[in-house]
């Protein structure tokens, strides 16, 4: 794995070359961090021709490594104004990796205003007309491209949001079944591929093999361990059951499950939108529980949310959709919560931003919380492009200073997730200080053993998380494999080096994780960002979230600790 | 001019203390560079609690000098997030001198919805109930005052753009005649006032008087010395004659009127809005000019421009609402200019900021440049407070965020004013590097013995500018007077020292212009402001302004020079 393809589009100009020794053990979000540190001036203009999209597997892309696949695509964020990394499922990491690219690079804007297609297969790159897909929602895009270029390519798109720069818009990458639902959702990055005038990329790996273990005795028996210890995970079993909302029930009975616009984190609706209730609809409607993203997934986490004749709503129905366009807009309603993620998902839109700026449209009295249709015909602005619906669309943080809302819940311009920071504040210490802007898997803290509305020891627990996510990131496996080899580096080093034959320690995996963030940090410097912009908003230091009675009261002084 | 006058928004009490020594010699812009340092969080939420509202005359604010009665208005900006003192004409600057305040502070935001004016006396200060003005536009405000208060008042208050906290809201002041369009309009800090619930403040010196010269003859030989030096300046004559409007054949001839946002500096029809213009027709409707905005003033830049029927259409028209509101729309009528003007004096907008505002979205295509019934229209809808209207009164960065639009006139948030700055260069410094963002009475060069469209020497002669400036700002006087004075600091000093009975050396003056500076860019960088923040936006840098073919071309180390 050691191409990189380089798109330059201002003269439409395609190139591949070796990547340079010192990228050799990059992958995912390292690559991108080094490679944004290397070659993209940190102050440039996010949609102007010095920004560069970066499409890059992990080191584990394209091998039988389960949950290996995940795609990292990276650049300056015109959501945040930093470096960005987002990760998404699907197959299209896989395929990256099976053709041996390092990544993708998409420089420069074109001349005039002709859309394309890029196509990459093992005979080489080509970009291809787009104008006919220009315009077109994400699962039509998919279809057609199915239709036109076969049924065993990857893509990664963008939706009518991402065509028209929206911060809010992001890159949907096709699953196993060829649904473009895995989003690269944060941070805009759609915007960045619009800008650079492409609205598809399309994997084909054909003629390309799956990457063999350089190390195959070795590499069988630690898959197998592997295997083992996510199948006798309990949080990966959770998972399993009931997708990622298991975590609503988790998050609301701490005080933490964001309810109208981020002001409390108990819903008295979160029965009617918990992972349990979803299980239920789901199998009685003949859905799909434990559905897999990507092949030889253990997890399983995703779903087919169906209607009530069967029909798919929406897949995956995910947890953090749930908890910002559910409880966050005071709706207790998944059939309306399937309907808005599709919608958002057609666009082209990160539900994440999408659901804080519709939390933040209520808050403005613009419509009440609760207010199904209300939320859905403004989705549908979005979709449009309105004015109101371009000022949803670029986010939150717009969202909030055009209607005049003072309670934002950003973080250098960027939505938080789906956990109260005054409930979970070793989240609340990462959304503050990660280079990402408020990201749970840039430093999750939820599952460990900590009181989480206490100011204790949470510094040090978002460092930690911070500094450790990365390893997964790096390697292309889904996060949740944590679940399993969190606890067990010596797997994770092993699985590293019975494929790639190699004989890395577990501190070369880790210090590297660490390098990553701090050549993000780096970045982030060079484009301004100073301690200030490592706060939560003025509002959460100083108002109770009433379910836990604390303020977000992590000192500055603790928050400067953290990549200190 | 010892005391301070605190009004604590919260619990509605009001304070008057003696200043502290170390604020003997701070008036106007170094008092509030000082106070905002000394009490207000920098990173604090402009429009949250922790925010100061203050009204600070200059040292020789209500003494008889010519042109000293400038009113300051300072506070954390919520457009720029930075420093903000913002400086207007007309009479409330001389009346607080009178009453002997040093300066007025509002604290603090109410609990409840309840609005309220703020009346001063020499008796001392009363919150009344303002809710029956609130909605009003500054025009029926001041008249309604009037009314009830009397003529012999000054009133500095918002209009419907700063009661909702749009960042493009200024703060009107009444001049002679009873008139609210002396504005200290740039920075959004008629959005403080409205965050604070005060729809007007009330200055009634009725029962005060001039203050007189502490060394009455040198005093008066020196006031004459200054008249002289006034009456004889050819810059001051132009001024008397054309009003600042005259700039408009000399920018158009230097390629650096902003013509239709931005992206030239020669206007087609700039002999049709320009000084000589507007006076022939001024002259030829029996309108006034050579209008003074304070007693006493020998300048008179300023005029009253009237319909066809002799009517008042606005008065002041001035330079910077030509350009940026002419020009920059590719409006080249005059009477329309004035009717953007009028509604914006009456919303309470900035017109500098809402020209570029309405330049940006008019490069979006959402208007045609020259549409002037469409940017009358939509200039009205920031009165109405519709989603576009809102989007608008947030100023031009955020218009052009939200309607997509790539080379967007604006530094640290906050638009340019009237100078193309790739053909004035040094006023490209002062925009890039000022702690107020881009504001030409921050660092004026436009009148240098330089080519203003090379690089060479722009930067000393921008900082130069920058540290000199603040000189005036510190004792109210009117940035015009430097025509006078500009040459002869030993009038300028005589001038302090006889009315104020001190010793005070002209480096004395200089230094404590630099100081002021260095205050504010303390609190700039404790806000969160980098090197990063004082750069041009990077169309700026890479496209031409074709009127002088060439980009803004002073590099990052000359402008981190500025302040270093």
């Amino acid at each position: 794995m050691s191409k990189i393809l380089r798109i330059k589009m201002r003269h439409l100009t395609i190139q591949e070359e070796t990547a340079k020794e010192s990228y050799e053990l990059l992958g995912g979000r390292a690559f991108i961090a080094k490679f944004l540190l290397d070659e993209v001036p940190a102050t440039c203009q996010p949609l102007g021709r010095h920004n560069k999209l970066i499409l890059a597997p992990g080191l584990l892309g394209g091998s039988k490594v389960f949950s290996s696949g995940r795609v990292s695509i990276g650049a300056k964020s015109p959501l945040t104004g930093g470096v960005k990394e987002s990760n998404g499922g699907g197959i299209v990491g896989s395929k990256l990796g099976r053709l041996a690219y390092k990544a993708i690079v998409i420089e420069e804007i074109p001349m005039g205003e002709q859309k394309y297609i890029l196509r990459v297969t093992a005979e080489g790159a080509e970009l291809l007309p787009g104008d006919s897909y220009w315009g077109l929602g994400v699962y039509e895009t998919a279809e057609r491209l199915h239709e036109v270029f076969g049924r065993n390519i990857a893509i990664a798109c963008i939706g009518p949001a991402g065509e028209r720069k929206f911060s809010a818009a992001g890159i949907a990458n096709t699953d196993i079944d060829g649904v473009p639902s895995r989003y690269c959702g944060r941070g805009g990055l759609g915007a960045v591929m619009g800008s650079k005038g492409i609205k598809a990329i399309i994997i084909d790996d054909s003629q390309a093999k799956v990457l063999e273990p350089a190390r195959p005795e070795e590499f069988k028996s630690v898959v197998l361990e592997f295997a083992r210890l996510l199948n006798e995970s309990p949080v990966a079993q959770t998972y399993r059951n009931y997708g990622t909302a298991a975590l609503v029930n988790l998050t609301n009975s701490q005080g933490g499950l964001p309810t109208r616009n981020f002001t409390t984190g108990v819903f008295e609706g979160a029965e009617k939108i918990c992972g349990e209730r979803m299980r239920d609809i789901i199998e009685a409607r003949k859905g799909k529980m434990a559905h897999a993203c990507m092949p030889g997934c253990i997890i399983r986490c995703s779903n087919n949310y169906v209607n009530e004749q069967g029909e798919s709503l929406v897949a995956p129905l995910e947890y953090e959709t749930i908890a910002l366009m559910g409880s966050n807009l005071d709706i207790d309603d998944l059939d309306t919560v399937a309907q808005l993620n599709y919608l958002c998902n057609d666009y082209g839109l990160d539900t994440i931003e999408t659901g804080a700026a519709l939390g933040v449209a209520m808050a403005s009295g613009l419509l009440e919380f609760g207010d199904k249709q209300g939320a859905l015909d403004l989705v549908k602005e979005i979709g449009k492009g309105s004015i109101i619906g371009r000022v949803l669309g670029m986010g939150a943080e717009t969202t909030g200073k055009v209607l005049g809302v003072v309670h934002i819940p950003v973080v250098k311009g960027q939505a938080m997730p789906g956990y109260e920071p005054r409930a979970f504040k070793g989240l609340g210490v990462t959304y503050a200080t990660s280079t990402m802007g408020p990201d749970h898997t840039a430093g999750q803290t939820l599952r460990a053993k900590i009181d989480h509305s206490s100011r204790e020891g949470q510094a040090t627990l978002s460092k930690k998380a911070q500094n450790t996510l990365p390893v997964y990131d790096n390697l292309g496996l889904c996060l949740f494999t944590s679940a399993g080899l969190g606890a067990h580096p010596e797997v994770l080093v092993a699985l590293i080096n019975s494929q790639l034959g190699m004989d890395y320690r577990a501190e070369d995996v880790f210090s590297l994780a660490e390098q990553t963030v701090k050549w993000e940090r780096e970045f982030n410097q060079k484009a301004g960002f100073t301690q200030v912009d490592d706060r939560l908003p003025e509002s959460f230091n100083e108002i109770q979230n009433p379910a836990v009675k604390t303020t977000f009261d992590v000192s500055g002084e603790e928050l400067d600790q953290v990549h200190a």
